[in-house]
């Protein structure tokens, strides 16, 4: 089934101990869309300038993914500058111009409307709500958001909040929202905020979803949270979209499936941490460009095979 | 088989956001034989002061512990005043009264000489040396430290290292004591040092095993990092001894099976979680004094539901 990703398309200029590089593809829709593909249909809604390139373009089409809801407008694209260098668990952002981003209107094209599986990207949750509520005949709706929307446009994420399925965030940002430093006691307190589904993301650490009393729909639910390993990595060239990566992995795998069970919601987590691993080995989207499933299909086996007790290494 | 731990038996004075002790049981190998004890023999190396009285050592015994090697010295016992009031993840050291431990010279019982698996506890490394050094028939060496021997007994350390079979430690210190903040960089650069396998402990996120090229002496080789995870708890009472615990229950699981396979060794890491999460659920030792062997199992169970892909819940 079809995925509908509203977020930013981007340029970004990184720093890691690993090197560095400028102006190069990204952005939270770019990264998550990516790591989709390889699981089911994506279609993007976004704004570039006029630097986004037909060459840019193909990095989306060559993965089949759908770019018809890519607007055009003048001026330049989104463009980040972050570096890593002090810290690889977390970006210092060194700039952020918003460019034709400061007036995006997302506008969603008709033959989009028929997707079945939303994911709002971290923007703002004004906009969020505007795409959410053009699509209310979707199967699931997923979200990310930020610090700086939890800090300072609460009310309006709290709108956001409760329309989704799933929420999407990192250790920092549910603490935050929550205003509680336990996980498990932040954890619940976003349940009653609107989620069913809590995806904590703990960087290096893997990640944690726990499930709200209205969890799988279809009568089942899962009392306990379900823990996924990240792959210790002796190398990050550059962590910039991991999370964007573990989202497209998690929620492409999820679409993917003709039933939602425990059990697909389990290697969903799996793949979200698969594909969070791969874009991490380069700089910006270039390992997410050609990595391939047999590739993807023989990393869920070594996660398993991190994990498991009863797995047999080959 | 029977294990033989070397460390502090103490008086903890702990602050917690569930509240405060003063003067409850604690110490390393107090933590670790308690959890240790659920699963095999322990004996125990420690010295004491006046203030150890018979109804602390029937803290002991009352779990089947050998307590025949813990001294009995004029003064008063190790103290340790801790805080976590502002973050449970680290304790605060408030102060540190080492009285008899100051002075302590372990000695060996006769009866304690045919153990099979020595832990090495959290002590100076120079006592370690000398426990390690008495006992050269053992079939099993595991040990602990921590930054301050790190930092300032680097020597003595090293020496340590070159006689383990297991080093178990915790985030901050496998960085350290390699110089190097990637975690498998980190372990593969620890695993030079001596050790055969590294544990490295999470916290809240779990343990992590590496394993080195002598790992599984029998043949088999374990190339990937094992990970097990923690349970989240909605409140942590007290985190003391949270690491002891789990090295006692990771070891003692060991020592309790016929043949050491990367099987078991991967339970071991589940177990040593389970000991670790019932630890912290009380003050003290509370919990580990009185919890069931079907509760651990109960655990067992648990941990593995929030972390298999293949679980069915019940």
């Amino acid at each position: 089934m079809s995925i509908l990703v509203v977020g930013s398309v981007a340029f970004d200029s990184i720093q890691t101990p690993s090197g560095s590089v400028e102006n190069c593809l990204g952005g939270a829709a770019t990264h998550f869309a990516l790591a989709a593909s390889y699981f089911t249909d994506v279609r993007v809604i976004a704004v570039v300038g006029k630097d986004f390139t037909e060459e840019h373009e193909a990095v989306f089409t060559r993965r089949g993914i759908d770019t018809r809801g890519i607007e055009h407008a003048d001026g330049l694209s989104f463009h980040w500058t972050g570096s890593y260098v002090n810290n690889l668990n977390e970006a210092q952002t060194l700039g952020t111009d918003l460019n034709v981003f400061q007036t995006f209107e997302p506008k969603i094209p008709e033959s989009y409307k028929d997707s079945e599986y939303l994911f709002l990207a971290n923007i703002d949750p004004v906009l969020q709500g505007r795409v959410r509520s053009q699509m209310s005949n979707v199967r699931m709706v997923c979200g990310d958001t930020m610090n700086y929307w939890i800090a300072d446009h609460a009310a309006n994420l709290a709108k956001v909040l409760r329309e989704l399925d799933v929420l999407l965030i990192n250790d920092g940002e549910v603490r935050m929202l929550a205003g509680d430093r336990n996980l498990v006691v932040a954890a619940n307190k976003v349940l009653t905020m609107g989620p069913k589904t809590l995806i904590v993301k703990h960087g290096e650490y893997g990640a944690t979803a726990f499930f709200g009393d209205r969890s799988f729909g279809s009568g089942i639910r899962a009392v306990h949270p379900f823990r996924a390993p990240a792959l210790p990595l002796a190398e990050v060239v550059d962590p910039t979209g991991a999370g964007d990566s573990f989202a497209g992995g998690f929620y492409g795998y999820l679409a993917s499936q003709p039933e939602l069970t425990p059990a697909v919601f389990r290697a969903a987590m799996f793949y979200g941490g698969v594909m969070g691993s791969f874009a991490v080995e380069r700089f910006g989207t270039e390992r997410l460009q050609d990595v391939t499933r047999e590739e993807i299909d023989e990393r869920f086996k070594l996660f398993k095979e991190i994990s498991h007790l009863e797995y047999s290494s080959s």
